[in-house]
């Protein structure tokens, strides 16, 4: 089955927004084993719409269309759709029947630009639209199915899964199904993880493996492909085991985790506890512990001591240790990791303290230099790291080099 | 002068990652006064690109493609131009010698795959790449100039810079010109904002207005088009000031400022020290005030008091208060800015107590009930708020609120 994605919107090709619709309805379909074959972005222009219907329809299936619903001038999806299509516009009984009662829910009232949201082509199918104003349509046109959707995401999602998805799945004809299992990697390059899997796809049909680098991650991609999912599963199945062996130790998270929802998980496992200590990532790891819901259950406390008499004041690190070492070195990260484990009284303490740029290098302490500590009832020990890029990377490899420090101790627990 | 972008991958189609690289060329594009007319992707496969790029060329004066361009068997664009263009495809000799010099110069040895990145289309001009391996290449076909550049986005967007906007705008007869004036709003609704600019573009043709919603945040987008710089200039400097007449008092950053870098700009244009105490927030505020270089002139010190027995550990606030009063209170709130406030030594501290959901409501005080508190020399003022929307979008509007309370501050300082 050939399927095209279209997204209409003039803040798309003027740059203000990045398309997300594509990508999560090219996720989605290609998770439900009907991958996008071609995506197309046109402005919000009548014939240019047109045109884009007529020549996508002409060569796929089936043709997901977002934006352009509005109640707005700009909003001329409909027309688009009527034009390409050669039908009229005519005022759809059932989408104003709906779009009344959205008001009518809201004790709010109807303006009537809004009802201009209901002219579409005659014979169109609504698809209905729970949270907003603009209900969605389907036609088939020269063999094609073409789905309208709004281009507001939270609305757009939602109809796909409810209403899209389920119709494009019922006018497929071919077997074939698609999966993909992705291991997040850190601490190899993307060569060095290459030069492990060499080989991996050979006699194996229908097995792909796809490196893409989300930094400081490479994320490695096994896809299976082939007639219907038990044969799919088996490919990786067979596969699966092979990537891990040779992965092994540098594999931080694997499906639908992250290094983050992963040391979350192992937390809640352990029934541990933990205090940050951070100076140049600034609230950047403790931020991403209390991004995920729970995070209560085990994070105590965080101290960003970015001057260097908050880390005084805060984690009793002593002024004559920062004057003869500096705030950057391995003495004064075991102070704080130390100092703030004491102050919370958790189970497990890290500490950051470094230069993440662009200002503050030394020839001695160039912009990365970074110390890492980690206290436990054992005791502490220390890291220390050079690593390079700017502010951010430097600021975002640190995190994640600390969360996985803080994976592999919670496993040693 | 009619613009198209080309992005190239199964990743993309495949919904792995977002294509950041299109709306980056978009709105380098539209900036430079030759907007994208139409942006299509496609995967790795040589028909699927050879057909992209005749259709692309037929219609426009200019095709920006990106990805395809690396060392893998996958890389299949050099291909797919050689087959669209009737050309053979043959080794690049200014691309070979710029390769060897790239590995030269890191004191590495170059793999033989790499050579496969000198194989172009015959005649090709070569765009250098000082950051990776892959040279891009140009060509004209049908009247069209056809750009390649690499998918890193990194590598992409520098060749562009340097190379490629210059070369396409030397192509360009029409003296058309485009600008944008953003003013980034809090506090009103686009709805509210809508109204209080309605008339605003009318008798100023070249003018239009635009919205797009950045959570919280709401960007007005003042567009002006005519011919040449000085006639645009002249449109929006005589709507500028009535756009900020009528959003006065709402209006938190322009142009290329965000509330986030006016705050920074604001503590150091004052001389103001500042410290955080957060709760539900865990971090988020302080991160976003050390994403920025410069920051450690004015912060001191963020205390991220998750437990409550941080917030008396660390703040001194009273086991008794949290007792009486429960840890999201406005009584906490004003502990917590005080506490920190003397702890740090800062001219100003700000504190965030609340329930950023999904768990934790309850009926007198549910998911999204927040207490900002601000603590400076004059003594210490808290405020109440009930936001909506899920954890992400609760921390996120509760960062914001903070941001544009210390702007205002600063602002009276």
């Amino acid at each position: 089955m050939r399927i095209a994605t279209l997204s209409i919107g003039d803040e798309l090709l003027f740059g203000e927004v990045t398309d997300t619709n594509a990508s999560w309805l090219a996720g989605r379909l290609y998770g439900a084993g009907v991958p996008v074959r071609r995506h197309l972005t046109v402005g919000d222009d009548e014939d240019e719409i047109a045109a884009a219907l007529e020549s996508l329809a002409a060569e796929h299936d089936a043709v997901v269309v977002t934006g352009g619903l509005g109640p707005t001038d700009d909003d001329v999806t409909a027309r688009g759709a009527a034009q390409a299509t050669g039908r009229r516009l005519v005022l759809n009984e059932e989408a104003l029947a709906r779009l009344r009662e959205f008001f009518d829910r809201r004790g709010r009232e109807m303006h009537p630009a809004n009802e201009r949201q209901c002219l579409l082509p005659a014979k169109a199918g609504i698809i209905p639209n729970a949270a907003g104003t603009a209900s969605g349509f389907h036609l088939v046109h020269g063999g094609a199915l073409l789905v309208f959707l709004p281009g507001v995401p939270a609305e757009m999602t939602r109809m796909f899964a409810d209403s899209v998805l389920p119709l494009i799945l019922s006018r497929r004809t071919e077997r074939r199904s698609v999966r993909t299992l992705v291991l997040s990697i850190f601490g190899l390059s993307e060569a060095e993880i290459g030069a492990r899997l060499t080989g991996i796809d050979r006699s194996r049909p229908g097995l792909t493996v796809a490196y893409c680098v989300n930094y400081p991650l490479v994320e490695v991609k096994l896809r299976g492909e082939g007639e219907g999912a038990p044969v799919v599963d088996e490919l990786l199945a067979a596969a699966a085991p092979l990537v891990r062996e040779r992965l092994a130790g540098f594999i931080v998270a694997e499906g639908d985790e992250t290094i983050d929802t992963a040391v979350a998980r192992l937390f809640r496992e352990k029934g541990m506890t933990l205090a940050l200590a951070e100076s140049c990532t600034g609230g950047l790891i403790a931020k991403r512990i209390t991004d995920l819901a729970g995070s209560s259950a085990y994070f105590l406390l965080g101290a960003v001591t970015y001057a260097n008499g908050a880390k005084t004041r805060l984690l009793d690190v002593s002024d004559d240790l920062l004057a003869e070492k500096g705030a950057v070195s391995a003495e004064v990260a075991r102070a704080m990791a130390r100092g703030v484990r004491d102050l919370a009284g958790s189970d497990v303490a890290l500490a950051v303290t470094g230069i993440a740029g662009p200002d503050g290098g030394a020839p001695d302490k160039p912009v990365g230099t970074v110390f890492l500590a980690l206290a436990d009832r054992a005791g502490c020990t220390v890291k220390q790291y050079r690593f390079s890029g700017d502010r951010e990377k430097i600021r975002t490899i640190t995190a994640v080099t600390a969360m996985d420090w803080l994976r592999r101790w919670l496993l040693s627990c």
